[in-house]
C-alpha cells in the first residue's frame, strides 16, 4: 500500500502542476498581451519539463512494481494504479532530449503557423511542420515498439484511450459511404427552404447576457467557472474552476451562441467529475472522444433539437426583440442548414465527419504510409474535391493550414471529434429511452433529467472504466454508428 | 565560473516559477470565481514549497563557496552573486516544516480575515493572527541570530533591502514631530476652500477609457501589460507582462483615476528593468521602498502637481464633458485635500505617513517588545487618537483589521510606503534640477523627460547597487526627509 500512496502523492503533485499549466494556458489565449509571449513560452516549457521529470523519476518504476504486488480492494484504486502505470511507462521510454526537442519544435511551429497561415505561406511553413512531424513520428515509433502497437494507434490512444484504427476504420468507412448521399438529399430538400438571416447589430454586451443565460440553463456553475472571449472558443481551466470562451461578431449571434452551448457541454463534464478523485488520473475526464461527446450531445443532440429551439427562440427574442427571423422555425432551419465548406470548425453536422475523415486518412499516410509533408496540399485538395466537391488549390490557408493541431504537434486527435458525434447520438438515444420526457423538458429550457442521466452514467464515473465499458454500461452496446446515422436521417431527411 | 553559471541556471528556473506564481496570483485576485479558491490555494502552496526546495538544495551552499573563489569581472555579476548568496543563506537556515506551517497559516489567516473583517469580528480573528505572528516571529528570530540582526530588521530588509530601524527611526521621529503641525495648518487653510465634488454618474466604460489614456500618457506599454479591475488596486504580473488593476465606482472617478496613475508608476519601473537580466535577482526591482517611490513619484509628485492638473482637467473634460467641477483648480483642490481618516489606503499625502508610523511602532512592539495580539485593538485606538484624533473603539474593521498585510504574514513591510514617499520627493527634486522643463512638460501630458531620467537613474539599474548607493548616485545624497518636508510645505502651506 505504501508504494501506491507514494504514487498517488506524485500524481497529486502533478495535478497541482497541471492546474498551473491549465490556468496559464487559458491566460495566454484570453488575457496575455502579445509582448508577454516569450516569457510565457519559457515558463510553460519549464513547467512541462518539470512534469516530465517527475513522471520519469527512476524510482517510479520500482514503486509501480511494488504497488502491483499488493491487491487494491477498491476498483477505483485499481483503475487509478493502471492509469498511473500507463502514464509512467509511456513517459519513461521517451528520451528526455526528444521530449524537449518536440516541445520546443511544436511551440516554434505553432507560433510560425499563426503568421504563415495569415499570409497563406505554405512554402515557408512546410519545413517547420516537417520537423515537428518527424519528432512526433520518432516519439510514436519508440512507444509503438515498446508497447507492440502501431505508431498511429499510440497517438490516437494518447487522446482517446482504448480507441484505435481497428475500431475507427470500419466506422469511418461506413460514414464515408453513407454520408455523401444523405448530404446531397438534404441539400436538395433544403434548396427551396425559406431561411432568413437575422439582421444585426446584436450588441456584444447583450450577446454575453444571452450566453450566460444559456450556460445557466444547461447547468453551468458560475461559482466554479467563467465565460470569456478568445479567438477560438474552447474549454479550459480545472474542474473547480472551468474557463470557457466564445467569440462575438456584432453582425450575428447565431454561431457564438451555439459555441457557448458546445463549450458548456464540456464544462458540465468537468464540473461534475468526482471531487474525491480530483487530483488522480482516475478522476479525470475519459479522454477527448468522450469529452467531445459531452459537448456535442449538448450542442447537436439537445440544443439544435426542434424542441430546444422553442425555448431558444423565446430567450433570443427576449434579448433581441420579437421578429420573424427569430421564430423557432427559422432558427431551427438556420441551425440545421447543410452546406459543404472549407473550414472544419464552421462545418455543419453532416459534412463535419468528412472533414475529420480527410484529416484522419492523411494522418495514416503521414505517420504510417509514405506521404511527404511537401505533398500535403495536393493530397488535401484531392480529398476535399472527392468528399466535399471543393478545391483548395492555392488556398492552403483554408486548406491544410487551417487547423492548429498539426502545427502544435497534435497528430491522432482528429478522430475524437467524430467518435464524439457518434457517442453523443448513442448516449442521447439511451437517455431518452430512460427518460422519454427529456425532449419536452428541453422545450422548457429544463436540462435536469438529461444532466442527471449524464452525471450518473458518464460524469461521475470519470476514468474508472474503459471507453467501451462506459458506453456499454450506459447504453447496452459498444460504440457504433447506428445511432448517429439514425439521428441524421431523422433530423435531415424524415422531418 | 561554472558554479556561478549553475547558480544563475537555478535562478532562471526560480524566475520561471515566479512567473507562474505572479500570473496565478493576479488571476486569483482578478479572474478566479470564488469556488476555485481551494484548488488554487493548493497549487500555489505547492509552487512555493517547490521554490523553497530549489532554493535550499544542499548543493547550493557549496556552489556559492566555489563561485566566490573566482573573481567575477562584471559588477552586475558580482552584485548578482551577492543577491543569490543572500537569498540562499536566508532560505537555508529556516526549517522546511516552519516554512510550510507559515505558508499554510498565512493563507488560512488571510482567508478568515476576509470574512471576519467584513463582520467586524476581532475576537474570532485574533487567535489566527496570533498563530501567524508567532510563526513569523520564529522565522525572524532564527535569521536574526544567524545574521546578527534584530528580528524586525530581518523582516524590514526582506521587503526593503538595506533599510533598518537605525535608518528609519530618526526619519519617522522627525515626521511624527513635524507633520501634525503641517496638517493642522493645512486644514485651517483649506477650511474655507470652495471644493465641488463632480457629480456622477461616470459610466465605467468611459472611466476605463480615461484610465487607459492616463496610462498611455505616463508611458505604460500595452504590448507588455494590461489594465483590469479588482477589489484593491495593485500591480502584478512580470516585467514582460505587467498587470495593473483599479476599481470603479459609477458615482466618482477621482480616486480610481489616481489609483491608475499610482499603479502605472509601479508598472513603468517593471517594464523598464533591463531585459538581459530579467531572470536573475540583480535584474529585479530593488525592493518595495524603491518600488513605492516610483508609484508615489508618478502619483504624488507628478500627477497631483498643479502643472499636470492642467492636462488632467482637459482629458477629464474630454471624457465627461466641460463643467466647473472638472476645472483644473477644482480638481487640484480635490486631489490635495487633507483630512484625517480611518483607512490608510484612502489617506491623503500628509496623514498617510502617520498611518504608516502607527503600524511600524506596533510592529516594533509585537516583534521585539511585549505587545500581545489581544491588546492590539486598544493600542491601535490609542495611537489613532494621538496621531489623527480619531477613535477606532469597537470599529476594528476600520482599525486594526483594515489591512491585508498582517493577516497574510507580512510584517515589516509598512515602512516601505513612507520611505517611498521620501525617496519619491528626493528623486523628483533631482530630476527637475537636471530637467527644469519637467513641470511644463507635465502640463502638456508629456512625461518623456521624467521617464528618461527615471529610466537612466533608477529603472535600468535594477538591483545592481544598494538603495543608498542608488539614491546617492541619482541625487547626490543618501535618503533623507528634507525633500519630502520641503515638498509638502510648498504644496500645502506656501501655495
Amino acid at each position: 500500500m505504501q508504494s501506491y500512496q507514494q504514487l498517488t502523492e506524485l500524481f497529486a503533485k502533478l495535478s497541482d502542476l497541471q492546474h498551473m499549466s491549465a490556468i496559464l494556458g487559458w491566460d495566454e489565449a484570453v488575457m496575455m498581451p502579445a509582448g508577454g509571449g516569450q516569457s510565457r513560452a519559457q515558463a510553460l516549457t519549464r513547467l512541462h519539463a518539470m512534469m516530465h521529470e517527475l513522471l520519469t523519476h527512476p524510482k517510479n518504476s520500482d514503486l509501480i512494481d511494488h504497488a502491483k504486488q499488493h491487491t487494491l480492494n477498491d476498483p477505483w484504486q485499481q483503475a487509478n494504479l493502471a492509469w498511473i502505470e500507463k502514464k509512467i511507462r509511456h513517459a519513461v521510454c521517451l528520451p528526455n532530449q526528444l521530449v524537449k526537442e518536440l516541445t520546443r519544435s511544436a511551440i516554434e511551429c505553432e507560433q510560425a503557423w499563426r503568421i504563415h497561415r495569415a499570409n497563406n505561406n505554405w512554402p515557408e511553413f512546410a519545413p517547420l511542420l516537417e520537423k515537428t512531424l518527424n519528432l512526433v513520428k520518432e516519439s510514436a515509433q519508440i512507444r509503438a515498439e515498446k508497447f507492440n502497437l502501431s505508431p498511429l494507434d499510440v497517438l490516437i490512444d494518447e487522446f482517446s484511450p482504448n480507441m484505435n484504427q481497428a475500431i475507427i476504420n470500419p466506422i469511418f468507412s461506413e460514414l464515408k459511404q453513407k454520408l455523401p448521399d444523405i448530404i446531397s438529399k438534404t441539400m436538395a430538400k433544403q434548396k427551396n427552404l425559406n431561411i432568413t438571416q437575422p439582421e444585426g447589430p446584436f450588441p456584444i454586451a447583450t450577446q454575453q447576457q444571452l450566453a450566460k443565460k444559456l450556460m445557466k440553463t444547461i447547468g453551468f456553475d458560475f461559482n466554479h467557472g467563467r465565460l470569456d472571449t478568445s479567438h477560438h472558443p474552447f474549454c479550459g481551466g480545472v474542474p473547480q474552476d472551468v474557463r470557457i470562451t466564445t467569440r462575438y461578431n456584432e453582425n450575428e449571434f447565431i454561431s457564438s451562441a451555439m459555441a457557448v452551448c458546445h463549450e458548456t457541454g464540456h464544462a458540465c463534464y468537468e464540473q461534475a467529475l468526482p471531487e474525491q478523485w480530483c487530483n488522480q488520473p482516475v478522476g479525470q475526464a475519459l479522454g477527448m472522444a468522450v469529452h467531445e461527446s459531452q459537448s456535442l450531445l449538448i450542442e447537436m443532440q439537445a440544443c439544435r433539437s426542434p424542441e430546444f429551439m422553442h425555448y431558444f427562440a423565446s430567450i433570443a427574442q427576449h434579448y433581441f426583440g420579437q421578429r420573424d427571423a427569430l421564430s423557432e422555425d427559422n432558427l431551427y432551419r438556420l441551425y440545421t442548414r447543410v452546406k459543404p465548406s472549407y473550414i472544419r470548425v464552421d462545418a455543419d453536422e453532416l459534412t463535419y465527419p468528412l472533414h475529420v475523415i480527410l484529416r484522419y486518412e492523411l494522418e495514416q499516410q503521414l505517420i504510417e504510409g509514405d506521404l511527404k509533408v511537401k505533398d500535403l496540399p495536393d493530397a488535401w485538395n484531392e480529398k476535399m474535391q472527392t468528399y466535399l466537391g471543393l478545391s483548395t488549390k492555392g488556398n492552403d490557408k483554408d486548406g491544410v493550414m487551417q487547423d492548429v493541431h498539426w502545427p502544435s504537434g497534435t497528430f491522432g486527435y482528429f478522430p475524437a471529434y467524430t467518435l464524439g458525434s457518434l457517442i453523443a447520438a448513442q448516449l442521447f438515444a439511451s437517455a431518452k429511452k430512460t427518460h422519454p420526457d427529456i425532449p419536452q423538458q428541453l422545450a422548457k429550457g429544463d436540462f435536469s433529467l438529461l444532466r442527471e442521466w449524464l452525471k450518473k452514467h458518464i460524469h461521475s464515473r470519470a476514468s474508472s472504466v474503459s471507453t467501451q465499458q462506459l458506453l456499454t454500461d450506459a447504453t447496452g452496446e459498444p460504440l457504433n454508428s447506428n445511432y448517429f446515422l439514425n439521428h441524421v436521417e431523422k433530423r435531415y431527411l424524415n422531418s
